[in-house]
């Protein structure tokens, strides 16, 4: 179970809560990229970054000179998994079907050199599984340039909106066609990099991914 | 041409950064929806909601219950489209194609009656266009549960990343698989709402979006 706090419990909405851990580790492990919101010289800022989850921590990557990794600060990871377009009667009811999940914490920078190389191979075999055993593996230099962070998964909220519009009772009988338009993220056909110089044949884990939806 | 200030140059991957604000008013326009980063109680969190901009103005919506709504306190809105998974020959440098806009500032309320339905109907218009016009127009109970912001494109930056992996020299001869994986947010087959109580064909505005690609 995920306690709420204070500062997760969904103020409006309600319905929409989930309170399963489960659906928390659904929502992180679906989505393919996270938004870390955090105060950087006193500004909030949203930004797209790459995430990976082993067991109850979720871990970050960049570059040991990204201001917005710094040690110490409060930030929110959030994973927004867009699922549909709600179509309503009314225009103030359109509205977004997803699966969202919103982690707060003060995250760690993780010094230890086996817990580095499994959180970067776990955020690489997030977005390719079975990718990480496929190519070199960092070296001491990778290494220097790449600050980790991890977050426990102690204080998170999860929202999922599912189905159909939620119209007034006498918008009803409008001739308006309402509904979902479901959306999916999905994978194209392979490129295979133009600058190689090597030719090296379409492995399986990439073969699998194509056609492949989220 | 969007001027660079302090807080919205790229302090790495230089090579990313775009300047011309065609290519902020397209990833505005591409993106279904936003991150919107704001401090909450001292907390920043980073919460998906959905945007539309008109000439250099980007609208927000949202309950007027919000916390994250408030006047006066400066939040970040981000856009990130991902476009495809960059695959490398080491681990370290995988990444993600992307297009991201991130823009800064103080949203203000918007109070007009006129810009406060033009933003909504820019809103509505940005997931389904021509979707307003087929709709029950917003009420007076409708309008007064709903706070529109508006955020000036004042100060802004725009990253993309397009093409293959950016390997080591030394890594360019290992026999592993390089290039993309093309991501494309698609839209499947209408769902019309099951609860509907009246049956209505289905429009062309929204027919013409099935299997439309992002």
């Amino acid at each position: 179970m995920l306690s709420t706090t204070e500062r997760t419990r969904l103020n409006r909405a309600k319905h929409k809560a989930r309170t399963d851990r489960a659906d928390l580790y659904d929502v992180l492990d679906h989505g393919l990229l996270c938004h870390l919101a955090v105060v950087v010289d006193g500004t909030p800022l949203a930004l797209p970054t790459c995430h990976a989850r082993i067991g109850d921590t979720l871990y970050l990557h960049g570059s040991t000179g990204a201001r917005s990794l710094r040690q110490g600060s409060e930030v929110c990871v959030t994973v927004t998994v867009p699922d549909g377009l709600v179509l309503a009667r009314s225009a103030v009811h359109h509205s977004f079907n997803h699966r969202s999940a919103m982690v707060l914490g003060t995250p760690r920078v993780v010094e230890d050199g086996d817990e580095r190389l499994d959180a970067l191979r776990a955020i690489v075999d997030h977005l390719v599984p079975g990718r990480w055993d496929q190519v070199r593996a960092p070296s001491k230099q990778d290494l220097a340039k790449t600050r980790v962070l991890a977050l426990p998964l102690d204080e998170a909220s999860v929202k999922v909106r599912t189905g159909g519009p939620n119209d007034e009772p006498e918008d009803a009988l409008l001739p308006v066609w309402a509904g979902e338009l479901p959306l999916t993220l999905t994978v194209g056909e392979p490129r295979q990099d133009p600058a190689r110089q090597v030719d090296v044949p379409l492995p399986e884990h990439v073969a699998r991914l194509a056609g492949r939806t989220w």
